[in-house]
């Protein structure tokens, strides 16, 4: 039996990381379909940052890829200690390497760290977020900011975007029809060549709306 | 330090229990200021479960009161197992007794306790709905069903259903304009002579609409 209060996050997280492609394929919105995912907690790593936790010019192993070509969940975790002592272990990281590091995390996980506030951010976008510290095997990085709660975005492609009438940094609206319905207000619009018709969301968002039992979403402007 | 993935839980649901009743004193909507609470986890206890629970003609023991008039947060708390034999510690009794024992949880709790599914239901509604076994001081009770996660519903007064055009039963909607601004499709009214105006969503809705942090909270049809 296991005990604790909360001894499962992770079969949470097994579940709402659950594409939801496949279920929504009678949902089909322009060029590609919308495929939702949900993004438990987890890091994007620096080159140098690497180096520092895992050993310099260790590569990371790909455990298996996510849905934007190119992206995926590395074998590798690490600890992530908040400001007041608090952690969080298993923190996974996300490849490719990026040019900073930077650490996603829900509502629920920035409050179980201690921190105060964690903003709202579009990926890279960190200035004067807060900070932490970060544990790997082989050492320790201390992030002076990088810590944000990632802002609803959808990837697509420009022909995917042409079809919605959006350019990158649009705002869209998704609605998810569940038992429990919900339409999001701001979702990011991110055009890439390489992407795919692809809303995330966070754990919490996905949990608040019954994303794993929804019926029907829809993205719209 | 806290160990463990999740340590904290109990400190996410401290702050999204904060009533932000105060902070939205400006968005008055019709005869009363518009609440909105977070509720966390929780039990409703019939007369016949307590006495196994905590012995024959057990009385709650105020905490504190809740905004619904008579209403209240019991010092009692109860352990809840799953189907899997995982478990909830200190789950909180709320006052007064009901006819029938009701546990409310979010979709995050239910996961974690191993169940597959846990309907959607308002409150009372408990026909088909799984069952737990719960532990107390004095005794076991194995619920048959009474496992919920609670429908959105907005509680108002006759006066205060006159003035947004609604009745028992309908349908409204909560708009929660934050950084990860939220409408929430169902809300169900529930009108009482003695009930205060005042919306109940659970802890995932919170965190994921970001309720603390809420600009503005609009109910409308």
């Amino acid at each position: 039996m296991a005990t604790g209060t909360m001894p499962s996050r992770s079969q949470v997280e097994e579940i709402v990381r659950q594409v939801v492609t496949a279920r929504l394929a009678g949902t089909r919105s322009g060029p590609g379909a919308l495929a939702v995912h949900a993004s438990a907690r987890h890091m994007h790593v620096s080159r140098e940052d690497l180096d520092r936790l895992f050993g310099p010019g260790y590569e990371l192993t790909v455990d298996r890829p996510l849905h934007q070509p190119g992206n995926f969940a590395a074998k590798e975790t690490v600890t992530l200690i908040g400001p007041r002592s608090r952690l969080i272990s298993n923190l996974r990281i996300l490849g490719p390497l990026r040019s900073r590091t930077q650490v996603e995390l829900a509502f629920t996980d920035a409050v179980s760290l201690g921190y105060d506030d964690v903003p709202i951010r579009l990926s890279g976008n960190l200035d004067g977020t807060p900070g932490a510290l970060v544990m790997g095997p082989k050492g320790v990085v201390e992030l002076p900011e990088g810590v944000i709660r990632a802002a609803m975005h959808a990837h697509m492609s420009p022909r995917e975007a042409a079809h919605y009438g959006v350019r990158q940094g649009d705002l869209m609206k998704l609605r998810v029809t569940s038992d429990a319905p919900v339409t999001f207000e701001r979702v990011h619009v991110r055009v890439g060549e390489d992407s795919r018709l692809d809303v995330h969301m966070d754990t919490d968002e996905a949990n608040a709306c019954g994303l794993v039992r929804a019926r029907e979403i829809v993205l719209f402007k």
